[in-house]
């Protein structure tokens, strides 16, 4: 039995790590962590957790923690971990970090877009980005720190990653217009993020300046085999869970000036995404929505050609908590632990 | 393995009936009924279940279908399973009915009620309502029709029974407020049910005349050992999923004149619910919420005492999808069958 | 031209006095009162109001603003009023106080249920009760100071109102329950209003200790003739604005035992409003929707007889920000300055 | 007074226009069409006219129309003007088209994209594509039919037309990903526009096949000089009412390489708008949200460089059913009979 703690565990993510794990055959939570509310009951706090958890939350002291569990989650603000981190720490206990502070390698990028500073570089090299469909070769149980990638990030990725990997559009023209339920936006009490604020409303935001553009762009990057830039707009939707992205690119045309088929696109697809438990490449004319996926750690797919513009919409769905968040950091523990990558995820989308 | 099938499996409780019964270790679906979208296949119709479910839609040919299962849901319109169960089917399959065919033994009632003539009053006596918490001894390996509870119904009921049955509340003073989530409302293509009509309002519907009304009513007068007669007034509320009922009823006065304690109230519930996996009477002074339940077969109740108005303000919340229809077929069938009560319905609840 | 001043305009009842009286042809703004946002652009708070209010947000020097204008509209906390007002603002300013602080006559009642020393009590005699429908004839251009009705008791007093006056239900029995959507909660950054706490949810709230209760039963005490005691039950609705309240109260019979006819009941509706601009008895069987009323001042009202346990169901329907608040503050604003009652509230309700 | 009939009143639409025009001072319905509920109050079909409106519901017979009234409002289906509009009606009458019926020039692009013979070509070629903003000076009372834009064109279209206009963009690389609340979608009963389809989730539609694409790519081609070629993506949106689209385009380089300054990009929008009532250039950094503009006829719109990519993201925000549709309409009919342009259209937005 594996021992786990989540720091930041009455947060959405750590809310939803929290019941990812009750259903998780081989792990078992020891430390709810919540600054906010140390002392009370995580049943108190997050009523949904009334009678099925019993312990009370408890601070974030992570040397302390790392004596007592074999992995821990850092579901926390931008720099808390690397605050904190220590050799010592890693020496004795695994950590999948939801949070941005080990996700770019290039530590100026991050404290450009993050703008702070990073308080433990040293340990950067060794963070595996822990994106499994792409990354599940480094993801083992030498691995001490994974950097659990941001929910819009995933979904960008994922949508576009077969066609940039193979070359099939130009990389220099993506543009990702991406939608998120409001449960990205955090717990935080903030005016704009009120009932009143969001509802009946949708609006973009971070234009052209978003933290998880360089996370895109890094990643994306080592598909192509160079560099790419994207405009990455994310857009607030009013409704709890999930993200869509909507991606355009021009399609690199063949020799006769001819777009490459469907069926080729399809075939990248599936070869990326073929044997993969958590990715459904949607049938032929099937967009992506997110009440498909929700609740689940499931990405869905797909794309259409417009061969009037000679370009491609690729478009994905995930539930921001699941697969861009909590759902991908279980993933990651079972890699980390040998287990198999499913265990503790297989519960189906709930609709509606 | 126990062999299921559904009719009226693209409903949204047969919908949701797929979704537990895809994670219940002891059951498999055989048969996806649905006249509309037959040989359609299911995950297209349910996008959700994509890869997860290859099957396409059959009829409802029950029939046929009773050589080759263990057990038959019917997610079906009212009168339908009335109009073609006969005693061959039932002697070779367990059936547990959704709808309000065979929940109220006085036919008559029955009739006036839901405006139907009902073909098979036959089976009525033997029919057992299926409220697992009240009539668990009454649902076993013997048994082959179970009437599955209405979802306003399970939550009224639960929230009232122990202060009905144990005499501390005047069962002739007693009024249910009922809130329900528009799932509740059905799949069907209707003007009133279009998102734009039900967002951002709140209504009354059916008052004085839903056609739960007997069936709450006929379930605690057993509990009070005389006739009850409620007002039961639902509403639709802007949300997919969840009930919550808030019931009013004066408090019978000790010979003093005085109230009971809350102490003796907390008591009664306690009795009734103590031992129970899947009721969940709060702390003192916190009041059921609908988020708080979602996803899961959970009912949460709770009461305040009124000293001013000599009354008792019961509430309870649950998952009108779960508790209120599949789940709650899901855990009738697992009594049916032996098998432990909460296989398949350990999902916690999924918030936010 | 009446001169116009608000305290607290950038709450959400704040913001809609604006929105109403931008519309009002008699009446202009003067000052745009808001500790929080000081020096700001109104319309850069309220981005709707962009380029139609360019006056900067103002303190809440409540004497410095008597001499300014004709009337103070105050949206503000409970207490703030009491706390500042003075004779000599009354002497030179009509005040319409949308908070609570004047509507309760009985002081000692008024500091139980807030929980607050009434800082100026010698005003509470003076003030009239700004329940436009039955108060009218108070609200004068001798009138300094309205204590403008609270949005839930607008609406549950309306709805009773007429079978209280005339005696045909017994006042006793009187049950509210009541369902707001969200801006009746405020503005303020609290973690149970974010979007995410109150989207797919519903619950009860203040049960059986909500202060708008002993502001109904005062006010019903008057028209029952008599002390009035009733339950009162908040319930929070994941949409924007609305409240619906649902009343249940025993009819009092005749004497030969029948209960009174739908015809009587109607009548007695129809002699209190039937010259009611803003009042409006719907057909008979069609229940109130908040949907019909938002954006407007309008108050859908309409009961059904049951029968069977000798109950009327009262319903009534209001926007909270509208007649609930703002509408009728303005409303009764036209009453002391002896304007058409009507004049900026003619918009028809918004739907969807 | 003008006389104004409107078949298809009992649409989305259709409602707006009789909320809008119910305000105006210079024109009143004389006749609500809607085959749907002929005979019907239409105060019961929108019970928030209830006692507003005391007409009930005519058939869509626009010839009896025609000699009646002094304009009529078509808010009813493609083609179904255009099969049977006459010369001898136009004689007779104006008519604001909200159908798309005579919006496109080409008439084969029109049959092409809505799949459907045009019955009345002869008159394509007189019809006025009534943007009011654009094509003001084409509106007059010798205009007979206007062809009032689609929703997501008006938008589309405002937002970026003072960019192509000036040249100041690369009209081949303009990307519209637009977002849409469900009003849109009509009151039509379809299942996939039921509340629990709908709610909490998002998703793309009609992707590189919308109708209103070669609408879009006419009307800014007339602007760039050029034909004009577009990506259009709409989203359904889980809110009632609004249009947000985000636009990405390549900027055109100056000589040196170097991009247009923010200045010069406002400047070409206070060119375009800086007279405009209904057109509000937010300030630098501002996003356009749909709930500013919620109720009214405003089109927000903004811009941001993204001098990364070398791209401009522009950002319009309107209400689908006023500025969109209903408002837009009327703004046209103003227009025809020489009213004051903004008569009827002053409602400021309604938030929340």
């Amino acid at each position: 039995m594996i021992k786990a703690g989540i720091i930041g565990a009455t947060g959405y993510a750590g809310g939803e790590l929290v019941r990812i794990l009750l259903g998780h055959r081989e792990a078992e939570i020891l430390w709810y962590g919540s600054r906010s509310y140390i002392d009370q009951k995580y049943g108190s706090v997050y009523q949904n957790m009334f009678r099925l958890v019993e312990d009370v939350c408890k601070d974030d002291n992570l040397k302390e923690l790392a004596g007592q569990v074999d992995v821990i989650f850092t579901a926390t603000p931008q720099g808390f971990l690397a605050g904190i981190l220590t050799e010592e720490i890693l020496s004795r206990v695994k950590i999948v970090d939801l949070s941005a502070d080990y996700r770019i390698k290039d530590v100026a990028v991050y404290e450009k877009w993050y703008g702070i500073e990073h308080k433990s570089p040293q340990f950067i090299e060794e963070a595996v980005y822990g994106l499994c469909e792409i990354n599940r070769d480094r993801i083992t149980d030498g691995t001490r720190l994974v950097a659990n990638p941001g929910c819009y990030t995933t979904c960008s990725i994922l949508t576009a990653y077969p066609l940039v990997r193979e070359g099939l559009i130009d990389p220099g023209t993506l543009i990702v217009d991406a939608k998120s339920g409001t449960s990205g936006a955090g717990r935080g009490a903030k005016v704009p993020n009120l009932y009143c604020e969001v509802n009946e409303s949708i609006k973009a935001y971070g234009v052209a300046g978003h933290r998880h553009t360089p996370e895109i762009e890094e990643q994306l990057g080592y598909a192509a085999g160079c560099p790419v830039t994207v405009n990455f707009t994310p857009h607030l939707v009013p409704m709890n869970r999930g993200i869509l992205v909507t991606e355009y690119a021009s399609l690199k045309r063949k020799k006769d000036g001819s777009l490459p088929a469907w069926e080729e696109l399809r075939a990248a697809y599936d070869r990326c995404y073929g044997q993969e438990r958590f990715v459904r490449v949607l049938d032929r004319g099937v967009c992506p929505e997110t009440r498909w996926v929700e609740g689940s750690n499931y990405v869905d797919v797909n794309f259409v050609i417009d061969e009037r513009t000679g370009r491609v919409i690729m478009m994905g769905a995930l539930d921001n908590l699941v697969k861009g968040a909590a759902g991908q950091a279980v993933q990651n523990m079972n890699l980390l632990f040998g287990l198999p990558e499913e265990e503790g995820l297989t519960m189906p989308p709930c609709f509606p």
